[in-house]
């Protein structure tokens, strides 16, 4: 199964990643086999009437509720990604792909794995020549990640190491390097380490205590170009008649932060020697 | 010259975009190219200086000043992009591209091609095996596009088309469409005939009454799953002793519309007899 | 019973309007009245241990839970306020208070009365020698908005009208009109005709829809300096070692309108001959 | 010269404040007195051709351009107080008035005075019967202060005086008491000194370090009911056909935090004794 192929066909194959998607009340995500049943709120479908379908029809459950069978985008697997912890979100993702240069061919570290959603967003943008290198130091919370990065055949992508970040990093002069962690401030020089010059590197943290320790440890080690933002997303009902945001929104996910690796200016004045 | 190989090697060489970074003054996009300078407000460089040095090392103008040598991310392309009209933002386009489903091998169309800076966000994702199609009316306006995107070592991704949309478009069954027009409720009839059942619609508008008349339209044609947003990113002063949002912020870049192709009921409902 | 005595005692007496708050479970608004009691989650508490109590101190329901004994602030009499409709918040009423002139003396219609909230903002800025003139067409409501205002002893500041906006106002030359209908557009004829010359319009308003509607017929009637704007409001845990936003926030109560009554140009032209 | 008659009348007489607005280019304030000149960037304009003119009427200077002539609102006061010093936005003092209690009648203490911005907006509100008690270091910044409320005829509201606030506030049991300085978490022994049992303290403070400090001197003091927020002001063009946010706005002016003095629960263990 070869999941790039999915863009180049109409209909649905055994082995690919499905969103069935009701009219109103969220959706889920299905990898097709034959034989097997979908259990929803709103009735079971079988696998089989999936299979063979065009993308984008409505098939109904045995108790005749419809339901949109569609190809899932990254964020619509983000948000059912299947997780022991928080998550983090598509509007902070995409951000920080961009942001942090992660395009086809580079080699990234994350650390930790986390439930493997921002893996899973970081292993769709690398491949087919790039690399994950993902860390955890938790077996659990790794094994769960594994599974999800299987089920989106994302495996040829990603290598998980189980070890604790403080005793640092196999790889060298890799590309990107993103720690999804409460304390990355204690770790930069296990950081500066494995990134090349001029690398990215990139946190997502909560509160502003941590990105203050952040900022420091960032001042004392090889980094510039320090950012610090956040992004507000604010949902709209999609009523023609009455347009307006909804009443409630996620007012905060985290602060993220970026420093670029640079050789330090001592290195320089030597080198111009 | 292969773009690809530049996150595998610690070094440029010629053919190298690289990012000359200034410690607070702005940067510099520049491709690499021996016997050629760069004109900065800080001084002169030459090309011959730059070829062979490791990334992320400082590098000085016929003045003395300093400049870091850097791989730019998308996201400092994006900023870079020569321009002739307002273009979007990384806050924007990475949440499109996580939104779109827009991964590696997949086909899309944009339209217009504007400065070619969306284009570029699209043809970084989609290579190897995937295809931008960038239509646009104007022909001043494309060649800057296609400047751009040579620049960039992207051609092999991108087909551009000088055409007005409303005459549609050549592909059929394309994975995702985004539409960068004020008007894009004109031409969702000319959108469904050419993007494949369950594939997605994006737009972005200033304006509300542009929202409304466009959730009108697709009401009336075969789409579900409308969402509308908005991004605000919002940086801070990255200052460990006195950290805090800065004073001004840009407010509004556009509403971001979302909408999945789908088989109308009553197609449904005949497939069923 | 004077309310205004209040800052100028430390103890309470019978009468006070008191705010009974949890240390993290909300809080109650009660009238001290002899022999009474306050029913709570957290126990019953009698009226007479709260009678002559030193404000900020703390006093104990009978099954032993703790409870300040405080002074309510205009904020927190607006969260408490016994309602039957959507009710203005106290981020946008403070605005508005300072936009629109509403300072002791003025003489300001709204309408309608809605639950009282905003007429309790309005009469407790207006007094002593300003007045509150409260229009709204459903018996019902304006009975409560009545019981309210009396809860608050500011009977003296406000008269209620019970009457369709369409039929105008008996006022004329007032200083201010607010409009907290869903309609404002339809009654621009009848607020010109009561507001003074240079005098305030303001008008909180749910959707675009509405706001562009008001936006058209404000330009076809007298009035200039129109201003929409929106006031976002975010809370932050108040946690000193860890700093940070609040997870969820309101994300939208409503486009504020204003703008001031002019005198039309062609009068003026008149008035030059 | 009685401002509280301002608006019981329809024409202007000396002694007025008056705004004269241009269609779109800002306003001045001016107190009328005979003899005296307007001086414009498009032009002058005589007091004795404002004087006995109908509120909301258009005057011309003497190159012929039209203002309208308008009472202000507060919040046209305090854009247009002449500063030495960063000053407080309405949004923020719309939401502090009505988050602080601050009605007629209430005495109330702020330090530093700054260019009386914030002071002007406490005095119209407590009057008649209420007192803000204003305190600053610098001899300098306080005459302006008393300037700006001199010209807003609102002295007898309040006491100047001219003291480093660690030597502590003459009164005793005031209502509230707002610190619009760096270092507030200094003076919290002379804030509970001074604010009676159950009342409110407020501050303003432009980073993220300020606020921690504070809300760790809170705690270490006889405060509870600690919140902090921001206000986020966001314009619209009020324009009906294009209906959209401004481009750029405001992003951080400072974040609010509020507590109220309580009484120590050790206190109310004696007292139960």
């Amino acid at each position: 199964m070869n999941r790039k192929d999915i863009s180049h066909r109409l209909t649905t194959i055994e082995g690919d990643l499905v969103q069935l998607a009701g009219p109103r009340h969220g959706f889920h995500l299905v990898t097709l086999q034959r034989g097997k049943q979908v259990q929803t709120h709103r009735g079971v479908i079988d696998h089989d009437d999936l299979i063979g379908q065009q993308w984008g029809s409505i098939v109904k459950s045995h108790s005749g509720n419809p339901f949109y069978l569609l190809q899932p985008s990254l964020s619509d697997i983000l948000k059912s990604t299947k997780r022991n912890t928080q998550i983090m979100y598509p509007k902070d993702i995409g951000f920080i792909l961009v942001t942090m240069g992660i395009t086809p061919g580079v080699r990234v570290i994350e650390a930790g794995s986390g439930s493997g959603a921002f893996t899973s967003a970081l292993a769709s943008m690398v491949r087919e020549k790039g690399k994950v290198f993902s860390y955890e130091i938790l077996e659990d919370k790794q094994k769960l990640a594994k599974e999800n990065i299987h089920k989106l055949g994302l495996d040829a992508y990603v290598e998980f190491k189980q070890r604790d970040v403080r005793f640092g990093f196999d790889e060298n002069d890799v590309d990107a390097i993103f720690l999804d962690l409460p304390n990355p401030y204690e770790y930069l020089y296990q950081v500066q380490t494995s990134l090349k010059n001029g690398g990215f590197f990139g946190t997502v943290l909560p509160s502003s205590n941590q990105v203050i320790k952040t900022l420091l440890e960032l001042k004392r080690n090889p980094f510039a170009f320090m950012d610090v933002c956040e992004i507000m997303l604010r949902y709209y009902q999609a009523e023609p008649d009455r347009f307006r945001p909804t009443d409630r929104m996620v007012a905060h996910t985290g602060y993220l932060v970026f420093a670029r690796k640079i050789i330090k200016e001592e290195q320089i004045i030597n080198s111009e020697n």
